[in-house]
């Protein structure tokens, strides 16, 4: 069934692929008519802090990301994900599906926040060289318990959705919550690779849907482009060697 | 209009309000037909686990609390909120304002976890005494930045409601949001009086919306019940003196 598409103004700091990442992967992937308005218009990021300051109408967001959707300001990432997508068919109709994507969509998003506070523990609005002793202590705790136990989850939701044989996380195709889910996968890769290697192994059913994503073809053109932004560290997905687990010795050839 | 009502398990860990006391205010506001399982049935703790180890069937939460109504199970405290509103007539049909209300509930949810991560800045694995000094530190970004941020986040929705004349978070009448806000400036009281009171006067609407909750019939009738669990030093708002804002002296009688 084709439903009509609306448009979308997306708003999010220019720079960083961030929270919105979440946001383009579901716009790229849905071949949908929108605009990136903090790095592509002119005055986009006067505009976006219009609608921060509260100058403008609608629902005022607390952060981006937000979109414009006709007359509606949508905030909150997960959130905005969740909205758009059965506007892109990126989600079953049914209401126990849309009611289960979109708890797996608010459970990523509590990972990810985990993920932003392992490298600012004490706070958001302080240097991570201030606050270094702090993110040691709370990236081990994170790479030795919970990255295992969220990835483990996600490979369990995996196992248990029969409908697509663990191919998509909820029901029979994919839907937006295998788009963030590779998101946050790629971003443990660039953040965590050292703690991520010995973990791919336990995890092959989430390895093969970060593969089967990057695949679409949309999806692929979209990270062969130059609208993906790289990681970068200004973002949520951060590399700093102190904070991944430490790099395991190969086996010595003889 | 009178929909028929589900009947509600709800699943949380007993002896703290936590997070499942959101989705207990909703259920209390709605005088809705519902067990709070792990605190109230035989063996309830034990049917929890078993959803948590994915025993049962349905949809696998990742932590409490999560509700079930009839097959569906629905997890993440937000959408838990978001999902039951509508049942109950606790959120306008209009879905600009049922996106507007999940947006505020998940700021809410942000906010939440900020507190909690106060006294548990490193791991929620780990006890408060072993962390803190940096619980310390970021108690101090907490109260300085974020809890007026918020807070005054939150006056600026409720003075942007004209529909409501500044009474109400969403449209016109009270929804699942304002519940969940009372909730948010209860455990504030608690966890940080000091911080708190030279911010009320900054906050008329948002004061205003806590005592307009605290007097609705129904959870005025809760909050005097044995049913509402106390505030204690094992939730999420934790009364720490080390991390509460000073005490301002008082200007002495003469």
């Amino acid at each position: 069934m084709k439903t009509r598409q609306p448009k979308v103004e997306l708003y999010y700091w220019p720079g960083i692929q961030g929270r919105g990442e979440f946001v383009r992967l579901l716009l790229e992937e849905a071949g949908a008519n929108y605009v990136d308005v903090a790095r592509e218009s002119k005055n986009g990021l006067a505009t976006m802090m219009r609608f921060l300051e509260g100058k403008e109408r609608g629902a005022l967001p607390f952060a981006p990301p937000f979109v414009r959707v006709g007359k509606l300001i949508v905030s909150q990432t997960a959130h905005v994900v969740a909205f758009l997508a059965p506007r892109f068919g990126l989600v079953p109709r049914d209401q126990g599906l849309q009611a289960e994507a979109c708890q797996i969509q608010l459970t990523l998003a509590d990972f990810v926040g985990e993920v932003h506070d392992t490298h600012h523990p004490i706070a958001g609005s302080l240097y991570y060289e201030d606050q270094k002793a702090a993110a040691k202590r709370r990236a081990r705790e994170f790479v030795k318990e919970r990255m295992p136990k969220y990835l483990g989850w996600l490979e369990k939701v995996l196992l248990r959705n029969r409908k697509s044989g663990g191919r998509w996380l909820v029901g029979a195709d994919r839907t937006y919550v295998d788009l963030s889910a590779f998101q946050v996968i790629a971003g443990l890769h660039y953040a965590f690779p050292n703690a991520m290697a010995p973990l791919e192994p336990k995890i092959p059913l989430v390895r093969a849907l970060y593969d089967r994503v990057a695949a679409r073809p949309r999806i692929a053109a979209y990270l062969a482009s130059k609208r993906r932004q790289p990681f970068n560290q200004m973002g949520i997905f951060r590399h700093y060697r102190e904070l991944d687990a430490p790099a395991r010795r190969r086996a010595r050839k003889r």
